[in-house]
């Protein structure tokens, strides 16, 4: 099967490799109808993370079940289906904790920007929809596998409530995705952290009420006078950044949890000022299994449209110019067509 | 008047200073009946925190209303009083946000291990009490000025819930009173990490369903096979050392808070690890005025006796020899009887 490869610093290729199987009972194989370009893997595209020799890309699908193992009874050839990017057992004690995502017997999408993509744990794990009617639908359905759940857990990590104010730290898919979140669960203000189109555009529509295009001190300065002088309620912090985090715990209020998602690269948490001012911080890799059905429900009835990020659509043969148009932030997000 | 004064590392005098005076409308002047030495104390007596020139020492007192400012209305001179370590005002964003420990206009206890104390904001901060009958009530009514809520704040900021198991790092005061914070809050089980009496026998009339005596991995790894191999739902860090920390995030299972109330020194926060596990940290100086009225009302009706903490009381010309007691863990906590 064709697959995109990461062999360095912005050197995508599309290689032919040998098709998934199923190895475990519990497995499945899926042929992926469309797989999307994460903020994550950008880290590894321009060679921030340590590369050991070249990487299968991709980790959010949705696609159509193609073989299932013996074990595998919920789901069938011909389904539909949404990938969460951390295949979950649903079992054991993380799981039955919620913590899916820290699963004992964890599995993840591996090569999602290509054909085929071996799921583990398929009865526990793949989200069976009906095939979506339109494009649009087809986009929200592909969020579900990481970016809306990821912007989901970073409010509920960060506390976000009803009539309380929240901010947003980083205005990619995962942040507009946070901006939605905490906009459905009534945060009010909503404040995105924004400075350009089409982003500022895409927030206010998720439910954003003020947008502050400003950076560093400046930012921090608007966020707190628009919070009572001291900061919000929630942070959510979506970028992974140690400015990004820093400006997050000044825009928390004193009692206040950064709910923290994006992937810490170089932050340095600066525990005597969270001690002495009572900020929190809380986050991590999004149980995507334990938000789905929720997050399914309220894309399928129609009531969000969280597939408005992905904003870019390209064939797998055009798969670096999707790379390109994110790296550039010509793109929010990139959809890659099987 | 005359008051515990640290000049260096170990180095503490009785010296005459001047009495405190109500220097705003809203001060009043406790004379103390009662002062503790504290944990964090013992930083400064180490040489473990920079000292400029010398500190005034002490802020934990009970004591009876000596004078008070024009617009204290509602303690009057010969009030029985418990005096929060912080003063806060009390209708500040924060304060009426529950975290009075951030007030913008804070106060705090200065040279409470000697005569005379200024409190600031008297009306909004002073718990005002009947004499106590008898020491143990005395002393019980000097751990609301600090320890007890700063343990209960440990248990709160790590999320303690009924029939979820919590672990407590750290024998001292805080750390015994945390144990009976996560008791009364319905933990189950209730780990202490305490190797030696009398500190084990107080965990357990506290409430710990177990002492953990070892120390580093071996007690990481005891924690976890308490707690279904995966770490404990809450976990209460009421040390302030980076070992303490450490032990405290491996102890936490995948989706788990650490309620953090020690001073931090020398903590570097995993935040990669923490990300994977989805671990988060949380807390701070204790908001001493929103819980007291709650953990008074626990202490007056006999329900709770933390003032078994402090097993060892001094004159304020002993001092001295307290201060000794509770750096080589001969004693708990110590009270200082004016």
């Amino acid at each position: 099967m064709r697959v995109t490869t990461l062999h360095g610093a912005r050197d995508l290729r599309i290689e032919e490799h040998p098709l998934p199987i199923v190895s475990e009972s519990t497995d499945a194989v899926v042929k992926v109808v469309a797989g999307g370009v994460c903020g994550s893997d950008l880290w590894w595209y321009r060679g921030l993370n340590p590369l050991p020799t070249r990487r299968l890309m991709g980790h959010e699908v949705v696609g159509v079940v193609e073989t299932t193992g013996s074990a595998v009874t919920r789901v069938k050839p011909g389904d539909f289906v949404v990938v969460p990017f951390c295949h979950a057992d649903g079992t054991c004690v993380a799981c039955r904790g919620g913590v899916q995502s820290a699963c004992l017997e964890l599995g993840s999408t591996v090569g999602g920007q290509g054909e085929y993509v071996r799921v583990a744990h398929a009865d526990a794990c793949l989200f069976v929809a009906d095939p979506p009617a339109d494009d649009l639908l087809l986009r929200s359905l592909l969020t579900l596998t990481d970016v809306l759940a990821t912007g989901w857990h970073a409010a509920r990590c960060a506390g976000v409530a009803a009539g309380r104010s929240a901010v947003v730290v980083g205005d990619g898919a995962v942040g507009l995705c946070g901006v939605l979140a905490a906009s459905i669960l009534g945060a009010d203000p909503v404040i995105a952290l924004s400075g350009r189109e089409p982003r500022q555009g895409l927030a206010s529509a998720f439910g954003a009420t003020q947008c502050v295009g400003s950076r560093g001190q400046d930012a921090v300065r608007t966020v707190r006078r628009l919070t009572e002088g001291v900061g919000a309620h929630a942070v959510l912090e979506c970028v992974g950044t140690g400015d990004a985090m820093e400006a997050a715990l000044q825009m928390a209020r004193p009692g206040a949890t950064v709910g923290f998602v994006g992937i810490p690269h170089g932050v340095e948490l600066p525990i005597t000022e969270m001690f002495r001012r009572n900020v929190g911080v809380r986050g991590g890799i999004a149980p995507v299994q334990r938000y789905l059905p929720h997050l399914a429900e309220m894309v399928l009835s129609g009531r969000i449209e969280p597939g408005r990020v992905l904003d870019r659509e390209v064939t797998l043969d055009a798969v670096a110019e999707g790379y390109q148009a994110m790296d550039t932030r010509q793109a929010v997000k990139v959809l890659v067509r099987m």
